[in-house]
């Protein structure tokens, strides 16, 4: 599978890019709901631009004994959010729109849970068949449209420059 | 009073010392409890060297009006995490201890939740009286200590090529 390494500078660009389609929307959001851990780094960029709350839900693909599971677990949720939340209008964060599996499940269960105004807003939105599904009229926003490849983000980075030299090496129109 | 920017790179490298540090310290943590929306870029950095999951907690100094207010209102908190995190080593993130007030909040709000094994951890530590106060023996860890300087954050940043600009003028004592 091709990779592709981006810089932070190159996600923060993206994020403003996303931003500027959020606050163009016809209705703004009231908060947002960053899907940790991937959401957390864009959703604090975002709020830069956006100047609305995060509120932060966790999954994990793993059980408590390390190993991968089929459907994700919820690690941290919307307890003690309903009141504040009520009624309020979301945007769900996350780093990457890939198989949209996550997405579809946080979607569906903030629905479950009376959140019924949502929107989804992704950094990175992978061209390719999804397995996830989200409902037809859901406000979705991406930063930037990339191929599929594998994405390698900055703080995953063990050295911050050797990731920075791997970025500079690639093609200026696979760059935001 | 006196600014500084920084560089993500210069946060990341802060962050990998902050990181060697903890991973020097004799017991592990289980968690991290990230303060949004401060700690939330620097705990997901974290997490890339201490590989334990991350949960949030978000404090606010405004109140439902938009009006600052004395004391810290829980934003989120720990509502559903009781059972997940009881007796586990919980190391609590934020991006700079400036008056120490904020810590000294969370820290004994989560020891009032119940939980009792806590650290904290600081991307930076400003050289100042601290108006908080911690437990003598908690353990505390911070990146590098800096200046009681104006802190500029690139994920502050409108202009995210303006404020490197600016970070590359700073003398590099001021650098991690």
């Amino acid at each position: 599978m091709k990779k592709i390494w981006y810089t932070y500078e190159d996600i923060h660009r993206a994020i403003k890019i996303l931003a500027d389609k959020i606050n163009h929307a016809q209705q703004p959001f009231d908060a947002m709901i960053a899907i940790g851990g991937g959401g957390f780094i864009p959703a604090r960029i975002l709020r830069t631009y956006l100047n609305i709350p995060i509120y932060t839900v966790t999954l994990s693909y793993y059980d408590v004994n390390d190993h991968p599971t089929d459907s994700p677990q919820k690690i941290q949720w919307t307890e003690g959010l309903a009141s504040q939340l009520k009624n309020k209008r979301l945007l769900v964060v996350d780093e990457v729109d890939d198989s949209r599996v996550t997405l579809e499940y946080c979607i569906r269960e903030l629905q479950k849970d009376g959140f019924h105004e949502l929107g989804v807003a992704v950094l990175h939105e992978k061209r390719k068949p999804k397995k996830g599904f989200l409902p037809e009229n859901l406000p979705y926003y991406s930063g930037i449209q990339v191929e599929d490849w594998w994405i390698n983000y900055p703080w995953d980075a063990l050295d911050i420059q050797a990731h920075n030299q791997q970025a500079a090496t690639a093609h200026p129109t696979e760059k935001p």
